[in-house]
């Protein structure tokens, strides 16, 4: 077996959008056993000008479905940002899954020097896919992830390292 | 070029460090100019039963030095955890970084189905290489540094984006 840029990708997307998943599963549980209204978590931040957990989810799910999509060479859905329940953040994993799960190793092996362009606000980024991958998709797809459980954890619900790990 | 064991793992291990030590920096600076005693965010946690931003570093350059040494099957140092500044929090990642560096690719590649056997508090967890840098070594470095990152913009020090990215 050798290391493949479909094995570095799709299925640890999988993995962590699972892993996500299952984290929003327990932040749900958390405000209905305290009934607390769910809206103080979804809308929970761990700075006044940091993104709340909904904003995680949604960076988390894009940086998984895009990354896939550009990796491939395949177009991607454009997803507004409108969840503002835990039912509404589940269902935007679930439709991130829904992209990633059938994505085949022969749409994305070998695609290490592909030539993968981001517009951001102030110009341009040019990556090869082989460091887009190891070096801007996977470091912004873990960063979004943790802080989606770290701003949980910062609020009472009960997650430990292997909640992270899945 | 072909995505190979070692630039998924050494590289990407010493480019975290790198923004670990930046956003270091950043903290250090933060209480000198405002005059905090620097324990204050050494000790700083997003939550009573978390770690702190000490154990964060001690466990993101723990994870990068004995991950690289167990995909490469050679001895790693033992680093006892006792940083309590940010001089001493900034050595520890020199340390991890002058362990790194002088790795090379033909030291970690071809591990993908190397047997790593690691001894958790209730019992072994058995991995091939490539699962252990996937789904182990790189999510909980990640979740390390993200954390480190997290405490410090939680605590009001200027960080964007742009500073986990490096």
């Amino acid at each position: 077996m050798t290391l493949s840029m479909y094995q570095a990708s799709v299925p640890v997307f999988v993995h962590m959008l699972g892993t996500l998943s299952a984290i929003l599963d327990k932040g749900a549980a958390f405000v209905e056993a305290r009934a607390i209204e769910p809206s103080v978590l979804v809308n929970a931040r761990l700075a006044p000008d940091m993104r709340p957990l909904s904003a995680q989810v949604q960076l988390a799910t894009d940086m998984a479905i895009r990354g896939a999509a550009r990796l491939a060479g395949i177009e991607f859905p454009s997803n507004p940002d409108t969840e503002s329940t835990f039912p509404e953040l589940q269902e935007r994993v679930n439709k991130a899954l829904r992209f990633l799960e059938p994505l085949s190793p022969d749409q994305i092996d070998g695609s290490e020097d592909r030539a993968i362009t981001l517009q951001m606000r102030d110009g341009e980024l040019h990556f090869k896919g082989q460091d887009y991958l190891l070096n801007f998709l996977l470091p912004n797809l873990y960063f979004h992830v943790t802080a989606a459980y770290l701003i949980l954890r910062h609020n009472g619900v009960e997650l430990g390292k292997r909640d992270f790990l899945g």
